[in-house]
């Protein structure tokens, strides 16, 4: 009974303000201020993870969430590699930009052409993506073979992504994919070393949502 | 260039086994040894989120693997208050259990009277699953009003889950909630702290999942 009485009563949309007043006063404590312009994404990073560390991880390319912004503004589409992701970004919200969210790890041509190559299905998703003609983000949650995928088009002058979201999770290539993308031109938001995730990756791409939608309200 | 060196050349399905076998020895190199039963399911969480800090956190009440095992072998069902949990828990698996599992977050009825309760969608979401007339193992991985409703029920003896995963993620009431579920007889497995999340929440329903599909198929 003691435990029910160190629960908050608040009502739903106060939870959330709440939960960003104490990261925002946990980052003043540990001294971390963050560059305005990146602020809103890591916090909400922060907020999908309770992990800090993420503050020190994530690498932002010049201006990388202006340019994130002008691209939805443009009605950019985004692509991502896990089913996670496409269930957690804000699509209505994307939507109302003009922009869809794709994701083609469940098509069936991409799992045979996978499976016939030897490869992922996460980099063949990269090259079918190639094919929408709209300017594309690039969201990848789980798979470094996507984020290689995306760099060897890249270096063979056959694809540029307009930017890219480095966020996998893991083992086995994931540090090495990042630093690969890091090493590009391209517009980007990576998360070096082994953490990220398809709630990292959804939560950035609301983080960026919501930031335009707070603009253009004038809020 | 270098970078490319660095990238390991293995096939997708090696991909998992090897991430595993780097996940096994650095907790050996930390001198943590895992409870046979809960080692796939702690490993699967820290293969998802790369953090190690889950073996200290993650609570097991007793036999709560293999009561969760049996628990799909009859057949139960999931209940998960979020979408990307719902797209990361292997339904297919699921299914050749006999099991479904079900997310209300969407549901217009929910929404409608979590909104005139001055409620989260996710409480109204806990009652909604009580009509389900089947076992039910609720898995949380973003609302601890989701857990506080399941308690308040329990309380009240108007509903007993038959198994609780309690993995919010979050700053406000997250911790106070996990707490709650400690303290009842449900068999539950819960992350204690902030940390958790609809990833976490997807990989130990997995876990389960595909031990219980290899113990079936004999491996």
């Amino acid at each position: 009974m003691d435990r029910q009485n160190s629960i908050e009563h608040l009502l739903p949309n106060e939870i959330e303000k709440r939960s960003f007043e104490i990261i925002s006063k946990e980052l003043k404590e540990r001294g971390i201020e963050l560059p305005k312009e990146e602020e809103m994404v890591t916090k909400r990073v922060i907020h999908t993870s309770a992990d800090f560390e993420y503050t020190k991880t994530l690498v932002y390319s010049k201006h990388a969430v202006r340019i994130a912004k002008d691209l939805i503004l443009n009605g950019a589409d985004i692509v991502t590699d896990t089913n996670m992701a496409l269930a957690g970004i804000n699509k209505k919200t994307l939507a109302g930009f003009g922009g869809t969210v794709h994701c083609f790890m469940a098509d069936e041509t991409v799992a045979r052409i996978a499976k016939e190559r030897g490869t992922t299905r996460a980099a063949v998703s990269m090259e079918m993506a190639t094919k929408l003609k709209k300017p594309l983000i690039f969201t990848i949650g789980n798979a470094p073979t996507a984020l290689i995928q995306l760099y060897e088009m890249l270096k063979d002058q056959r694809f540029r992504p307009e930017f890219i979201i480095g966020v996998p999770v893991g083992f086995v290539n994931v540090e090495a994919a990042k630093e690969l993308i890091l090493e590009t031109e391209v517009p980007h938001i990576v998360n070096r070393g082994r953490k990220g995730g398809s709630n990292v990756a959804a939560a950035i791409c609301n983080a960026i949502l919501y930031e335009l939608k707070k603009e253009q309200s004038g809020v």
